[in-house]
């Protein structure tokens, strides 16, 4: 028939299994290191699709206990989809990558959001919850997520991937694990000879690392021994969990080695800013979709130390917000002044919002669940006004079955239940 | 003729000058204190209309040279429109007000950006750039400022009140000036026992202090000896700057003294997401609508530990952006990374998009007014993948004349000039 | 002080009293003929105001009966502010007009929408409703808008001017007078040799017609005896009741005549898409804020044939809408098929949302002025599936004081009194 | 694996395969009739996917001439996928249809838009242009798409049904047969006894209609006797066009035979206001997502004549746009004057948009099939002003990869070729 001539579905160049675990499969590697070949390369132009394992590489399940966020093995997460290497990328150019789409399988319709253990991951509060795991599981329903174990919202996702870079050079490499070593090395003194928990930063660590590729024995052992941890978002690029990279975006890397190399996992399908409770996003495995083109010499030509990107036009449109304020003060704790710490504000800003959800009736497990998954917005709203920062959260009225709006009347306390906790009930 | 009867202008309950020195006023005052009393009392419903000056009280001009910036007395600052008592308000209840206009007045349709000296109230990079005095003066044109100091700009204002709170408590003002000063004190003592400059947060001054009343003379002077410093937000609002509370939204405000007692000022026609140069905003002398009502028992329905708003419906729409990232590790300076800290992510976004500004003509003055000034927008991306927060801002494509998007060309450097700087030539 | 130097109002060109008639006012016309001198000259560049009376020239008042509606003389209507002669303009060129702000007057903080009588002005509904005079007075607060007579809703205006354009040159006054006059004719002939009521064109009428200059008799003569009528929006402009020609939009105008002569009118608070009711935007009288620039050679460089405008970054965001669709059948008529007719399909989007807002409270008169006056849209949605063009109209959720959406159990019916009628309750 | 257990695919219902002629696949049917079974039945709360055929059911190919759409069947259009009997809807029901997703077949990435030619099909300008057969080919690149046929824009979809609807009762499908009989019937008696071309509307037609499921022969009769065509929307929804009923909206249709029997197809990837050349949109074959609920007695409960929707929170935010205006005069014909005639000012709207566009280089055909296939927005800015209705359109800015303001130096032609054109050359 007609329609048949010139269709050609876009190519997949990695494939993974969703049900597999992530170190038992090909293409994946969980470290970020200069001399992890590529395993596939690509034209600038060409549209392919990427899949990726969810971040921890199919260890969490759809069920309604949170023992496997317990018990989750730390050392094999972030197994990315790549390198991907671009023909024509050099150091010093800029590597342009359209997220053309980011999806979840169709044999996989749900994710899941996580509260780990002080001991096991942390998250923004482990220290003041004294966090005991917990989770959500998330269904998908086409652009929305809802969830059986937070009952009341349902919102569109802005899908992203969580984790995206070229990789590092090895000077960048050694820079970075110079200066978090620095890191570490400081907190371990400041806490009296002992590694504080949870980690300031995680220094390289060949127990649980992984290239799933055929290596020579030399150059797997100098990755595992070198390979920088893929927690945090570096220069270029890397963990910035940052929402707005969603699908439709354009973003602009740097290149540090030939080929650029890129890597991509961790997706999300919906995520808040600040992704607080550390798994915060709604966690996915899923397929993402790309193009890209170089721009020669674009790191001297945009002044690109890290990267930039364009936004996508797609984005859920939730106008009607209720916004929270924070500052720099320890209200919720020891009423402590802090000098112009955006971090406290925010965190001020996500316990006042906590508080409000819980006068609505959900559990405080629940409602840092819900403001770590949900397209709720974080904005620094004033940094020089000595000693306070102000940073702002807003919650997005539109995906509340009910009206959450405050009144004269008060609010009303409705019974949400309870997230997934541990099977032996402590929260 | 018919349109005569029944047509009442919304009244004004304060009026100022915009052209006379603020301590030569009354109706205003700037220091937080509980017992400087109302200046009028209003009936919850009413819709009225304060004045107010502008954030220094009238020492900064529409010229092209810095100097009164450099000279500016800031003990004089942040004069205040109030305290507005509002009938029926007692401690425990929410103060709802309602922000319905915020204009320019007439007479004075301009305002103007501010970089301040290192050693005379800095700013987020005093230290970095040895800040010296530098301004934009800003012509208002109906909804549209733009500034023959920074030209090929031109954006609508999303006009607000800077400084806005509650009167605090006896026991709030002690809990502020304790904490503070346990602050100071810290810093002092990390500093070798000698104040930081800039100071990381000032102390009760009876120097400058300015209450517009006639009062018994203890009374004065126990306000000018304790009342706190209005340079920080704080639990009651105060110097929030944020550029979010705008005209048309609604702020609920939790009530700590008889009759809520609310003040106002520091008007801003636009700012940017952090405000970062300190005298960021664009700042203006002219007139803000309120109307307020009363939730009683408020701050116990709502969980009310800090202010909450609903944003307004209108607000700028500048949808296509260019976004830059931040991380916690001093990337433009000595390499240092930190721990988790926002504020050094936001400051690492800011000079990256400094550097792109740089390269598309714009000085580096220029560009640190024009994002303290624009609706410039920051958000928190993540702050959970440790060590490193990440912090995005996105600048508003819409508000240049040109395209300043990345092309494979490079970016097309044009000749803006200068913004106005010291009549002595130093930047 | 610093601030007094330097600081100058934008001049106000044109000055009007909103409470005397227009017609006993200099700077105002009626008409539009190429042979009205101007009445103010503005170079381009300048930035200026321009003060304008209600569309009715105050006749009618802030009051709760409508037999001032009923009783409006038409013929003196849209007396408008001008002309404004720009420097250096000439025919073919494009004038750029900026508006850049829109404003009631400080001491008449109303307007009003009204339902006129089927013989005195009409309304898309006139014939379906067989109209009587019904308003409702509407409050301006700031960015918002409320209404005693219509409760339960809150909206942020999107103020603009209903009535603007360029002067026609003879020629093409001509060619509206015929094309227009032929219509006339048309229908007269259809409807049995009787002027169909409501009319569906005015011809030139020298009675009523009014140009507040003085003027030599056998100009004024002509120019009442030539002068086409405002009602309508034609090729340069005129009453093209677009509500987002709003403040902050920037138009480019064909010039018909040297010194393009604009004039401007008709100012509103706020409007739905199609200002339904015929008098149904929120009308007002009030100030607009204006700076111009030329085009040379405008007209062919761009294919202008009519205005084209960018508008404005400020508008009010209310993205939660309910839309209802209409097609070209009369179904709350006769039933009868239209072929690919979008008026009829809009009236029938249109009344199926009045039959909607009934459900819920409101009053048919109510919900007919409420549809006019509030920032509905209307889509075309497709215009090519014979014989049904499909309009939609979008309601905007967030203007009700209540949830309003479909539910389950169905919808609460509220007390929402009813507007403003005759003071003989005919309705 | 963890991630294996409760990861189930959400069950397609409907399978076809878009390579395949429509009319030799089952679970299609390509008229409107009570008497068509349902070939699926899903219970409310499922979430499904069906599958669908592109309008055409496989007649156009992915090439560079249009003489598939000269040559297209029309007889043989809108092959839906359906019905879908939902459980327990009665008539007078409401049933609420849940669009979570619309997605093209992955083997399929690619879609089009037509200009159909005057004796095949038409469209709004048919006879103004005197249409000849003319096409682009819309490449599919995640949210994205782009055309060779149409260089230098891109742009994100807004993917929606074109066709959705509940199956008619006998009743309303003999009001819709008569009615629109009369109308063909008094079009012909206007063309001298002759029908027009393009038709006004089609009666029933046996040849080329389709059920595709195994059916009694005394069924088959009647439904392809009396059956509607699809062409237009009608009060159960049908071909109604609307570009934002896309994934994420909720919509709410009556019901009118027990299960409500709904069908769907012509899904569109993209979609202007208007839809104007006729198969304008961006057509494709592809994928729907589906829940359903029911709302007892919704059609009494929501006065429900025609359906109602919410549309999506996720709508691409071209927020900057070009606006022209038309109005009910033939000013790109022969200068007449129609009474308030939405439809003829939308035509002049689009012709102002069209002149514009070729300005910059697209050819009209070009231009036609841009303004058709774009997220494009067509307000009624006014329907009162008698004689002349007055509607925009809005062009989108941000999906030019040039600048197309207007500037003082004129617009910059540029050459963008042609669009796919007969193979005998003729346009």
């Amino acid at each position: 028939m007609a329609t048949a001539a010139n269709s050609h579905a876009h190519p997949t160049l990695i494939e993974v299994d969703p049900f597999i675990h992530a170190d038992q499969q090909r293409g994946l590697h969980n470290r970020w290191h200069p001399d992890i070949p590529p395993v596939v390369s690509v034209k600038p132009g060409e549209t392919f699709k990427i899949q990726c394992v969810d971040w921890t590489g199919a260890q969490i399940g759809n069920n309604d206990n949170s023992d496997d966020v317990r018990n989750v093995d730390l050392t094999k997460i972030h197994n990315l989809s790549g390198p991907i290497a671009v023909e024509g990328a050099e150091p010093g150019d800029c590597l342009v990558v359209d997220i053309l789409d980011v999806t979840p399988f169709d044999k996989m319709p749900w994710g899941y959001t996580g509260i780990f253990e002080l001991e096991n991951g942390g998250g923004l509060f482990a220290k003041e919850f004294q966090s005991k795991a917990a989770k959500a599981i998330w269904d998908f329903n086409g652009v929305y997520a809802t969830s059986r174990h937070i009952p009341g919202v349902r919102f569109a996702g802005v899908s992203h991937p969580g984790l995206i870079g070229t990789a590092p050079s090895a000077e960048l490499l050694a820079t970075w694990n110079k200066r978090e070593g620095a890191l570490i090395a400081e907190h371990k003194a400041l806490n009296g000879g002992v590694d504080p928990v949870p980690a300031v930063a995680l220094p390289p660590e060949p127990k649980g690392a992984y290239v799933g590729q055929d290596l020579p024995d030399d150059v797997r052992e100098k990755i595992l021994k070198e390979g920088a941890r893929t927690i945090p978002g570096r220069e270029h690029g890397g963990n910035c969990d940052i929402k707005n990279l969603s699908r439709g975006s354009r973003c602009y890397f740097p290149v540090f080695v030939k080929g650029a190399n890129l890597s991509v996992g961790d997706l999300h399908f919906s995520q808040g800013d600040g992704e607080m409770s550390f798994c915060g996003a709604i966690e996915m495995a899923g397929i993402i979709t790309f193009s890209t083109s170089i721009i020669k010499g674009g790191v001297e030509k945009f002044a690109l130390k890290q990267p930039i990107f364009l936004p996508s036009p797609v984005d859920p449109m939730y106008s009607a917000k209720l916004i929270f304020e924070g500052i720099s003060v320890d209200i919720h704790g020891d009423g402590k002044q802090y000098n112009m710490d955006a971090t406290v504000a925010y965190k001020q800003a996500a316990l006042n919002t906590i508080a409000y959800l819980e006068k609505i009736g959900y559990t405080r497990q629940q409602a840092y669940l819900l403001l770590s998954a949900a397209p709720v917005e974080s904005h620094v709203g004033a940094i020089v006004d000595s000693p306070n920062a102000c940073v702002t959260m807003a919650l997005p009225l539109g995906i509340f079955e009910h009206d959450i709006l405050p009144k004269a009347e008060g609010l009303t306390k409705r019974d949400f239940g309870q997230c997934a906790i541990r099977s032996d009930g402590v929260v």
